[in-house]
Formats: C-alpha cells, sequence, structure tokens
C-alpha cells in the first residue's frame, strides 16, 4: 500500500489513535466484560482473562472500528452514509455504526446470504444490496453505489481508523485488568485481515511492554502468520472449507501486516473441532456463547499450543454469532 | 417464624444489612454486567436491562448469600466452618463463599445428585457427604455434622444475611441502570423460597420507590404468589417434575415472604416451553447461557404475561448450570 512508510508506520493509526477512537466510542458501544473463571483458571494452569465481545452490540467487536472510521468522517460525508461488503460480522456492525450515528448505510452480500444475516443489516436500518455472486463482482457493485450517492466505504480491517477501533479492544482490556490488579503476560488475539491483531497488540503492548503476542488463525489458513514470515502480504491457499468463517477473509490486511511486524509476534492455529471444544468450555465455565471464529485463541490456550503455566493470559472472545445447529454440534454430553 | 416482628420487620434485614453486604463483597464477587439489547428491546416495546448473573462465580448468584453469611460469621465460627444441604446452586455458591473465606465446608447431598454438582463442589474444596433419600433424612444428616463438628448452617434463603447478601443484585442494578441514565419502571425477579426477590426488591424500592414489583414463578407452582395471597407460608402442590430446578425448592420462605408483603408484588408465572424459548432468546440476542429456573423473568416478559410498552424494566437472569441435553433442546433452528 502506497500510504505505508517506509519504516512500516502506517498514517493514521498507532497508540494516539486507539485513545482517540476509545474518546469518540464512549457512551455508543458497550464496555464489555473481561471475565475470568477458577475453573477454567485450573484447567489452563494460568489466570486467564476473557474480553468477552460476543456481548458487544452486534454481537462482535465490528461495530468498534466501523463507528470509529465513520466518526471520523467530516459532516457532508457522514450526511451522505457508508458502504460495506460483508455478509458477516462487518455488515452488521457497519449496519449498527450508521444506526448509532443516525446516517444510511449500504450493506452489499451475495443473494446466496443467510437470512438472517441480511435481515439484522436491515434490523439496524441498512439497506442491503444483493448481488449475484455468479455473474456479478461485488466490488464492481459497490463501486456504484459509493460513486453515486457520494458514500464512503468502510473497509473490514486494511484501514487506520477501523484498526484503530478495534484496538479499544485492547484499552479495555489493560484498564480492566489493572481494576483486577492485574498485568498480563501473554495475549491470544484471533486473526483473519488483522485489523484486531494489529490495534489489540498496538495498545497491550504500550501497556504492558514485553508482553508475549500471539495470533490465532485457522489451521491451513494461517495467511497473517504466513505474511508475517515473508514479510509479503500472503492470501489463503483456497477458499475456506470449515467452520470459523468468521477468520475466513481471503487475505491479510497490508496495513495490519505492516504494524504486526513492529512486534514479536507468535502465530498459533486452531482446528474446528478444537474451536468447537472450546466454544463448549465457554459455555460450561464462562456462560457466554462464542462462534467458533471467536473461540480460536481459547481453542489454542486449551489444546496447550502455547505454555501459559502460571501466567496472566488475555484473550479477546470476538464474537457469538452462531448457527444452532453448529452451536448444538460444540456441546459436549 | 419467631423472630419475625409483629410489624413483618425481619431482625438483621433491611436496605442498611444489603449495603453492608456490599461492602463485604466487594472484590470477592463479580459485579457483573447489566446487559441491553436494541433487538430484545424491539421484540418487548420496552428497554430491558437483564442482570447477567450467569456470569457470577459458580454460575448462579447464590455465592452472593452465602458469603456475606459466612463473613458475618465471628472468628471461631468462621475457622469451624459451613454446612448446606443442597444438591443446586445453593451447594455450589457456599462451596465457593468458604474457599474465598478459606474456611471448611460441608455439602449433603442425596447420592443421586448428577456426578456433575459433586464434583463441582469438590472442585471449589468443600466436602461432600452423600446420603440414600429413601432412607436417611437430610436435615438429621446435616444436623449430626453441625453438632460433632461446631459448624453453622447456610440456609438457601430463609435468613437475613443470605437474604441481604443477594439483595446486592438489586443494588448493582440500581447503579449500574444510573450509570445507563436510567431508571427502571418495572422489576422482575425469579422466585422459589424467596431470598433473591425479597433482598433486590428491597434494594431497588429503596433506589426507585413506587417500582412495579413482580416475581416469576414456574407455572402450577406458584408458592410465593400463593403465600402472599394468603399472608401465609405455602408450599408446593407436588413435587416438582419440570425444568426449572433452580425455582422447585418446596415452599416459600417465611422471612422473604414477611419481606415481601411489604411491598406490591405482583405473581407471574411460566412454563417450561416458555423458559426453553426464553433460553433460545437469550443465547441468540444476548449471548449468554441460562438455565431454565433463570430464563423464568425473561419468560414471562417475551410472553407478554405483564404490559410493560415504553418501560424501562430490569431482571434478573440469575444462572447458567443446565445440562447440555437441555440447552440443545432450547436452541431453535
Amino acid at each position: 500500500m502506497s500510504d505505508i512508510h517506509a519504516d512500516g508506520a502506517v498514517p493514521g493509526f498507532g497508540i494516539d489513535a486507539i485513545h482517540e477512537a476509545a474518546r469518540r466510542l464512549a457512551g455508543h458501544v458497550v464496555r464489555t466484560p473481561l471475565l475470568n473463571s477458577p475453573m477454567l483458571d485450573d484447567l489452563v494452569g494460568a489466570r486467564v482473562l476473557v474480553k468477552a465481545e460476543c456481548l458487544q452490540l452486534t454481537g462482535s467487536f465490528k461495530v468498534r472500528g466501523a463507528l470509529n472510521a465513520l466518526l471520523a468522517l467530516d459532516e457532508d460525508a457522514r450526511r451522505a452514509g457508508i458502504v460495506a461488503y460483508s455478509a458477516g460480522n462487518h455488515g452488521q456492525g457497519v449496519a449498527a455504526a450508521a444506526r448509532l450515528a443516525g446516517c444510511p448505510a449500504v450493506i452489499v452480500m451475495p443473494r446466496t446470504a443467510p437470512r438472517i444475516k441480511v435481515d439484522n443489516c436491515r434490523w439496524w436500518g441498512a439497506e442491503t444490496v444483493l448481488y449475484d455472486p455468479g455473474t456479478e463482482d461485488r466490488e464492481e457493485v459497490a463501486r456504484k453505489i459509493l460513486e453515486e450517492r457520494g458514500m464512503t466505504l468502510i473497509p473490514p480491517f486494511d484501514d487506520p481508523r477501523v484498526m484503530a477501533g478495534q484496538g479499544t479492544v485492547g484499552l479495555e482490556i489493560a484498564e480492566q485488568a489493572r481494576e483486577m490488579g492485574l498485568a498480563p503476560d501473554t495475549v491470544l488475539v484471533n486473526c483473519s485481515g488483522g485489523g484486531l491483531a494489529s490495534g489489540v497488540i498496538t495498545a497491550l503492548d504500550d501497556a504492558f511492554p514485553g508482553l508475549a503476542n500471539h495470533i490465532v488463525e485457522p489451521a491451513g489458513f494461517d495467511k497473517m502468520a504466513r505474511s508475517l514470515a515473508t514479510g509479503r502480504v500472503c492470501a489463503n491457499p483456497h477458499p475456506p472449507d470449515g467452520l470459523m468463517d468468521a477468520l475466513s477473509g481471503p487475505a491479510a490486511g497490508a496495513r495490519p501486516l505492516a504494524v504486526l511486524r513492529h512486534y514479536d509476534v507468535t502465530g498459533l492455529t486452531a482446528t474446528d473441532e478444537e474451536a468447537l471444544a472450546a466454544m463448549d468450555t465457554a459455555h460450561r465455565l464462562l456462560k457466554i456463547v462464542l462462534e467458533p471464529g471467536a473461540a480460536a485463541s481459547l481453542a489454542a490456550l486449551l489444546s496447550g499450543k502455547v505454555d501459559v503455566r502460571g501466567e496472566v493470559v488475555a484473550l479477546v472472545a470476538s464474537g457469538g454469532n452462531v448457527d444452532p445447529a453448529v452451536f448444538r454440534r460444540a456441546l459436549a454430553d
């Protein structure tokens, strides 16, 4: 990306931008709880702090980045409204952000998107534009809307204001851990494009320098870990075929990658079966609902993919939008 | 009960005792979040504030009352330890309270109790004493332990300190609603013996005088509503046969009844099917796990058993300890 500096700095993003986002979002989004379960601690052998973003408006962290990007627009652009192409949590986050700010939104989705996702975007007041994924290109569909209506595209992750908005999750973890008298030694963040991971790691490293940083991706789809290893934006080898749809975007984000390269970040992965087991554990011990992709970090922890014995570990339980049939599968007897 | 005054006052219980309990419990129990979902508000036609006690230590509010009663004991009594007879949430609450205070606990349970409930009490460090419900009387079993070991019985609800501890749920609702700039018009509380209901209604009526108070019981097992109507402690007509085991104690508590008679309290009921539907709604819109009895208030609200249009409604989602098979049944497609 042309605006990324030679030293890897991303214009418009950094700890100051995250603090600015926190001021913008205050009173609009939920300060989700940082949960702890003594039984979970016992199971993992560490003090585990779970940032429950499933309890956020729209059931995922996505509304934070969308609303921060929207509130950063000037008055005219805001009035014209915002566009997203997403059949997932980002679409709902953009729809909710527009409602919170009182501006129009258009969500571009494939005709094949589940009815509930279309209905949810409409419930928040957004217009939905459905395209035929066999014959139409979603970027082309969105481009027309942007041009004709003077609207602004809100990217799902590769945008400094979106990244800063997601970073408020990390600021809150730092505040809440301190309120509990704790300082995390390790953080695990679910990662797809990297908007959440870059924001959270920037915020937590500022609060607790030297923290051990981990991103968690679906096994076989570790595009960000490969991007970090090669220094270039990598794509997944083939279209996703598993349950972790929230972590299944095609490629890592250039700006998130540029940010994450500043830190010592270890890439971990979780399988669908491990994610289902983690959803069951979250159900039994934390009493929260997680979707498979949101359970990846807890899955990596419970499967022993990182040695955290005796540490304080923070992780982001990033969303809870899951089909009942998948959730039923997760529940062990 | 002989210590209840002629005017219905319960010695040791009242708003001051609830504030004292809050000071005792601070830092030991979780200040659970007061959740709100715009979609749920839309469904009900009111602003609905859900106190998520399923996110409390042990997965229910019970640890509050148990720990308050325990911390009120003198040093010697505390060191000797506490006893409960309960195979349910109260047993686990007492076990956890003892661990938090560093004292011994004995939980008396029928041999027929589910393995997981026995294991959970032991996990918290309590000793479990299993009796044969066919040939032994649990009160007799407990009495022997109390006498031989000088331990103190922690009753599940008919005790001023237990009631005051549960009342801290109401204090927190009042504080959290005010932080949101809201004043509840109506409260719904799940009710069995009445410990939670008497505490929460006392605290909320103090904060918001004139609030409309509702208790919610399983349909056909509305012992407290009948006790309020007759002015005498009533029992359920026959042993419970439904899913709401947390609300299925045999009789209303004398002290909770004496307290609730001071207020204008409306009795509502919910069926098992309504509770299952409310568990599904909580799963979809709030992303929390509720057990059937804990979903009774939300069930009454969703089934339109009380007219709350345009109001601010507070309710207590009192616990999340549910068998996976029951939870699977609750999930609609």
